[in-house]
Parts: structure tokens; C-alpha cells; sequence
């Protein structure tokens, strides 16, 4: 049976998407995300700038929809993490926080395809300037936001798991605790490597342990 | 001996600028970094325009001005913490925690006066669009970011002396230390009390002991 116009109209959709967002995904771990522009994007994926502009009306639109498709990615590993690992609930937090921290530090920086292992808040390989505005509004996105959310209540619901086996400390709320993880991790986009996130990962889980 | 004329010039310049910055401020505190513009700091100190221009070409200026004058009182007053806290490496540094997680905790949030509990990165009491910009924009200064790096290495100092007093943990670099602390404390910016940020450096200072 031939395929319906709408499927293949939704396909195509589809295949320009993935194309631009990875296109999008090179482009920003070369040279930073303010290189990213229409132009260069139709010339990375041969896609003309008239179909280009059909689907994504500016490059903000694209900006976002690769940092959503990103976060998302993320989260979705880290949700295979918890389910993979065996062990306590407090085994299974610490596999995901070093899971978290490892992507955090490997985290593209640097405007030319370096990877400087600076400590700047506003990630994303930009420092200063119109890159870091950029970060800013990507990080403010809707779907970012909500990832966020499921990855602070998955950290959420392991520590109040833990706290309930006597592994982890019961003294401190666990969204609190959650909020202390997931920002004590965010040292990890200054690190150089894996041997540095493991270090930190090591050190936050000690302050989550139960007080002697 | 009556003043110089480039006293009273540099007088008035000096005038000037704490009134802006102070009117800014409250702006800030009150209604968040959006509502600052010209006009409005020109009615709440009665500064004339032509004045205000003269001394900041836009309102960017301002909000830079005003946000540098704050990150390096909040420094001088870490730094009066530390030396006038006695004890050991480890109680002194205790001590900058706190006060700098009391100063997050602090920081106005929301567009409209009220302070919300949220636990946005950007920070200054703006959500999404404009103001998360203007936020990574003014976090980008450079006296925010030598500002940055003195508390850094502030506590960076504290965690040597404490690791060579045998009260702190020895086993990661009192650098990589610092980072997990300045990023932990940052928790404290969604916090709705001296309690939550108490707690909030309890767990983090956990992290730093020896491990057993």
C-alpha cells in the first residue's frame, strides 16, 4: 500500500528536524552557539533556506528545539541508569548522580572546539556576551524546565527511599537534599575529566550520608 | 580652604551614582531587573535625564554598576566573616558558608515584590525571557567574576588549612572542593529560610569531612 500524503508529508517533517537539530549539535560543539545561524545551517544539511524557514521560523526556535531534544536524551539515560542499576536506593542515586555528573562534564565548552574546563554558569561553550544570554533563554525553555523537575523528583524519590532504609540521611527534607545534589553536581561543567566527576560525585554523596 | 572644583565634580559624580544605584536597587527588589529603565530611576531619584545619560549611556550600565557594587560588598562582608570568626580552618570556613548561603537565600526573587521559593539559575527574581538574559548578562561582568573568584579562593584556603589541620578531608584538591561548595551553597537561592539554608551548609560541610 502507498503511503498516505499526510505520513509522508510527516516524515519529511521529521527528517528535516532531525537533520537541522543535528546539524545544530556540530555546529554548537565546534564553535559555540553563537555560530549557529540559518545560513549555516542550510549549508551544513543541504536543506533550502525556504524549507528551512517553513519549519522553524528563526534560529531561536532551532536553539531550542536541539537544547530540548538534548535534555531530554538525558534524561531518558539516566532514567535507564536507575532502572539498570542493581543494589540499595542509595546504590542506585549514587549510579545516577555519577551518570549526571559525567554528562555535565562532558558538556561542549569553548567557543572554536576547545574544550576548556572553566566553571562558568552559563555553559554551553559561551563566555560572556550574546552566548550567554543565549544559554540563559535555553535554559528558561519549557521543556528544559521540566526535565529539570523529573530529575530533581527522581533524586527526590531515591534519597526518601534511602532515608527510609537507614542508608542516607533522614534529618534534612529530601527535596531539599535533592536541590543540594543537583547543584553540588553543577561543579562538574568546570571539570576536565571523568577521574574529577567520580571525585565529586564521591564528595556530595558523603553529605547525604546519615550524621554520625 | 574652599573645595577644589574637580572635588566637588568628583562629589557629584560620586552623588550621582550611589543615588542611581540605590533607586536601582529598590526597583530591582521590588518589581525585578526588567523594570529598571531610564525614566524610572530619573522619577525615583529626581535626577535629570540629561544627568543620568551623562554618567550611564544605558540602562545595561546601570544594572552592571549596581549589581558590581553589590557581589563586592557581599565579598567584604564574607571576608569580615572570616577573620572575625575564631576557632579552627574548618569553623572559619563554616562561618562564610553560612553567611553566603544566608546572602542566596536572601536574594530577592519575582517580577512583583513578592520573594519566591523557586530554584531558577538565572536568579534576580525574573523568569524566562529578558530577564534571565540581563541575569547571565550582569553574572558575565568582570567585577562579578574576579568577585567570583575571590570567594573561590577564599574558601579554597580554608579547605587547605583545615585538610593540614586534619579537620577537613585531604583526599581531593582543596580547588575542586571549593567548586563543590560555592555550586552546592547555590541551593540556597531557592530557599524560603535561615533554616533551609542552615541545613543547606550542615549537608554541605558534611561532604568536607575526612572521610572514616
Amino acid at each position: 500500500m502507498p503511503k498516505l500524503w499526510n505520513e509522508t508529508i510527516e516524515e519529511h517533517r521529521r527528517a528535516v528536524r532531525e537533520a537541522t537539530l543535528d546539524a545544530t549539535a556540530k555546529l554548537v560543539a565546534e564553535h559555540g552557539l553563537t555560530s549557529v545561524t540559518m545560513s549555516r545551517i542550510a549549508k551544513e544539511t543541504g536543506i533550502g533556506r525556504a524549507t528551512l524557514y517553513k519549519y522553524f521560523p528563526d534560529v531561536e526556535s532551532i536553539l531550542l528545539a536541539w537544547h530540548e531534544r538534548k535534555v531530554t536524551g538525558h534524561l531518558e539515560y539516566l532514567t535507564k541508569v536507575r532502572e539498570e542499576t542493581g543494589g540499595t536506593a542509595g546504590e542506585r542515586l549514587e549510579a545516577v548522580l555519577e551518570a549526571f555528573a559525567v554528562i555535565l562534564a562532558h558538556r561542549p565548552h569553548g567557543n572554536h572546539g576547545h574544550h576548556k574546563g572553566h566553571g562558568d554558569h552559563a555553559g554551553h561553550g559561551e563566555q560572556g556576551g550574546h552566548g550567554a544570554e543565549l544559554s540563559a533563554f535555553l535554559h528558561q525553555g519549557e521543556q528544559a524546565t521540566v526535565a529539570h523537575q523529573r530529575l530533581h523528583n527522581m533524586i527526590r524519590d531515591l534519597l526518601a527511599e534511602g532515608a527510609r532504609d537507614g542508608d542516607l540521611r533522614d534529618d534534612v527534607a529530601p527535596d531539599e537534599l535533592a536541590s543540594y545534589c543537583v547543584n553540588a553536581l553543577m561543579a562538574a561543567r568546570g571539570l576536565h575529566s571523568e577521574a574529577a566527576a567520580h571525585r565529586l560525585v564521591k564528595v556530595t554523596f558523603a553529605g547525604l550520608r546519615p550524621p554520625p
